[in-house]
């Protein structure tokens, strides 16, 4: 088996497509500093895709159109337009209708049709689009798309973001890139992020969705900054099918293993940059009766408030971990518990041993922690990305929209 | 029927009860300042007593003990003991013994056979009883209990709550007299909160037990400050039968709307002082399916950290809102979702009107919010009593062992 190229935290061009972000002002018109805001991707011919989307019954307008979209017309995408500073969420009738009206004119601008387009939108919920500066973008974004976009593309998605956040990977002439945002309102099934991943393999859309599909599971689904989860959660995935080399059901395996390694990095970039974030904590669930058991309880200890204050303040408070496990709703057997600190182990079948505090606080004050959990009860286990919460976060979050 | 007076938020002496709270060393023994830390509260001959205690699978030593005294012999309870500064909880087969040993000495000191006393703990999971001083602790308490020792008892079960909490009513000659903890894992089933409640009421065990239930269903379990819940979460009822007026079934009503009104004045004055909290947010979900449906959406609006943060910023940030409600697992119409701030209306059928974001925003900015958000879809309701997450919670919960 040919050798495979370890994902990249950078962007590289992928034959069939070109992209741009510029500033259309769509940040300033609700006050915000001025920053590139309005991303547009372009395939030269159609594209088979892949799509999958948050699972919040308040769903944003483009959320509503994609979904739509990508069901009748999978074999032949051809753009996709993404905007910050809108999310033009809790619009109604007239969201829906401007998210249609933002399709038509990418599809005049790019030469097809409205139906080949996609729309992406992130930002404030509950404000709609403003238009005349979306129509000007658009115009705007046309002109300067390029190959080597992929950075500036990077860049005008991020909203809270402090960073851009892309991924690379090679396999035998295929490329993969990906680019996506995050920052808040992350939670265990997609969070507030956008992502948009591009490949010049020839695969069929059904064999695409399988395998974007079992990505998001390994990658946007385990990760937790908040455990908030967002009206627009979209990860769309591009075949321009340019390189001519096609993934069959033999070659679907290390394709769909190199889209995840992508999904991977791109989801752990996400919770590294999440607001306020301190500390990286991976968080190890095993010896769990099912894997969902085993991610649930992940989640739960996640999200807890308390068990990410305590990680902010470097205190290796490890019971509320172990509180939090307990109202997972996922049965245990406290008395089988055993929990480790990176190497070092605080709690054997439910009994704290008599292990170095000054080592525990230490790991806690680490920038990246390692947390085991073993529930004692069977042989499955689950993964999840989270961090801490810090001032930072409620500074952000008290005051985003002013 | 006679006149029902009001629930004051004070303490009156109970017939048949005497009560104390002391610093018995507790706190300084884990580094902590000096404060009441040891509570202990006795009746003068056997009591009918009641329990609902967290739903946690991960329960501290105490939460063991107690549920299995109330089983056996809730018609002969005579004291309960509570304890600050080590939960007790996550020690094993030493902390249940230490539990059974605090009991023991109880009884000596009091007269009365172990199984007729109770323990609670709150404090630090993960770390024992330090034993020495729960001994002499339990001595000096006895020396000091008095019929007028409530005020001293609701200040020494404090942990970081920053005020005694108690309640009193009083009904056709009989008291009941409650005093509770809270501050943080305030979860919506229970939270890290003790309460006990002492009337001189002649109730039954069972009937004790159906009031006490209820009473937590629409108190205790409709408040959240952050969505953790507890390992030690107990609530206790204890009659003297001293007062000689009999509960009847025909009584019962009257009874036990006074014991949930006692409840509903304490789990509300837990919010108001949880950790950090500057906001006092009453959630109405009205127009459910369900009436668990409703609760479930208050729950997950409650524990959002998004929405919680924009409160904390006075910013009315509505669309957090509906995407939390979105989330909650419940089946909902987002055409037909209607959001109110106080009496100003947001959204209406799921979409924004042209409301004043100034009034708004200064709704938002109140120390006391209500929202009401109607689903459109049924006559169900629940109301929920939260709160902001600030700073201030961060840092309490970053350093509450340091």
């Amino acid at each position: 088996m040919p050798k495979l190229e370890r994902v990249r935290q950078t962007t590289r061009p992928v034959k069939g497509f070109r992209i741009t972000g510029i500033d259309a002002g769509l940040r300033t018109f609700f006050g915000k500093q001025p920053a590139p805001d309005l991303t547009l991707i372009v395939a030269n011919g159609p594209c088979t895709a892949a799509g999958v989307f948050t699972t919040n019954l308040v769903k944003a307008a483009p959320v509503i159109l994609d979904q739509e979209r990508i069901a009748k017309n999978a074999n032949s995408i051809r753009a996709i337009l993404v905007n910050t500073a809108s999310a033009n969420a809790c619009t109604g009738d007239e969201g829906l209708a401007n998210a249609v009206q933002s399709s038509k004119w990418t599809a005049e601008a790019v030469g097809c049709s409205p139906d080949e387009v996609l729309i992406m939108s992130t930002g404030v919920i509950g404000v709609h689009l403003p238009m005349e500066r979306m129509q000007s973008g658009i115009s705007a974004a046309v002109n300067t798309l390029s190959a080597d976009g992929w950075n500036d593309a990077a860049k005008a998605i991020m909203t809270t973001d402090t960073r851009p956040k892309s991924a690379n990977i090679e396999l035998d002439g295929i490329t993969i890139t990906g680019i996506a945002k995050g920052a808040g309102m992350i939670a265990p099934n997609m969070a507030t992020m956008l992502s948009v991943i591009a490949t010049d393999a020839v695969i069929s859309a059904p064999l695409l969705q399988r395998a974007l599909a079992e990505a998001a599971e390994r990658s946007f689904n385990c990760i937790v900054v908040d455990g908030d989860m967002s009206t627009n959660d979209t990860v769309i995935a591009l075949a321009s099918g340019a390189s001519g080399i096609e993934i069959t059901e033999e070659e679907y395996e290390r394709f769909a293993g190199c889209l995840a390694a992508v999904c991977i990095s791109l989801a752990q970039s996400i919770v590294k940059d999440g607001e306020g974030v301190t500390k990286f904590i991976t968080l190890q669930i095993v010896g769990a009766e099912t894997p969902q058991g085993a991610k649930q309880i992940g989640n739960t200890i996640a999200t807890s408030p308390l068990v990410k204050t305590a990680f902010y303040g470097g205190d290796a408070n490890w019971g509320r971990i172990l509180a939090a496990a307990g109202r997972a709703g996922v049965s245990l057997d406290q008395s089988k518990l055993s929990l480790w600190f990176d190497d070092l182990q605080l709690v054997a079948s439910g009994t704290p041993l008599n292990y170095d505090q000054g080592r525990a606080n230490a790991i806690a004050a680490q920038p990246e922690i390692n947390i085991r959990l073993d529930l004692g009860q069977g042989s499955n286990e689950a993964t999840i990305w989270t961090c801490d919460l810090s001032h930072d976060y409620v500074d952000i979050n008290g005051h985003y929209r002013t």
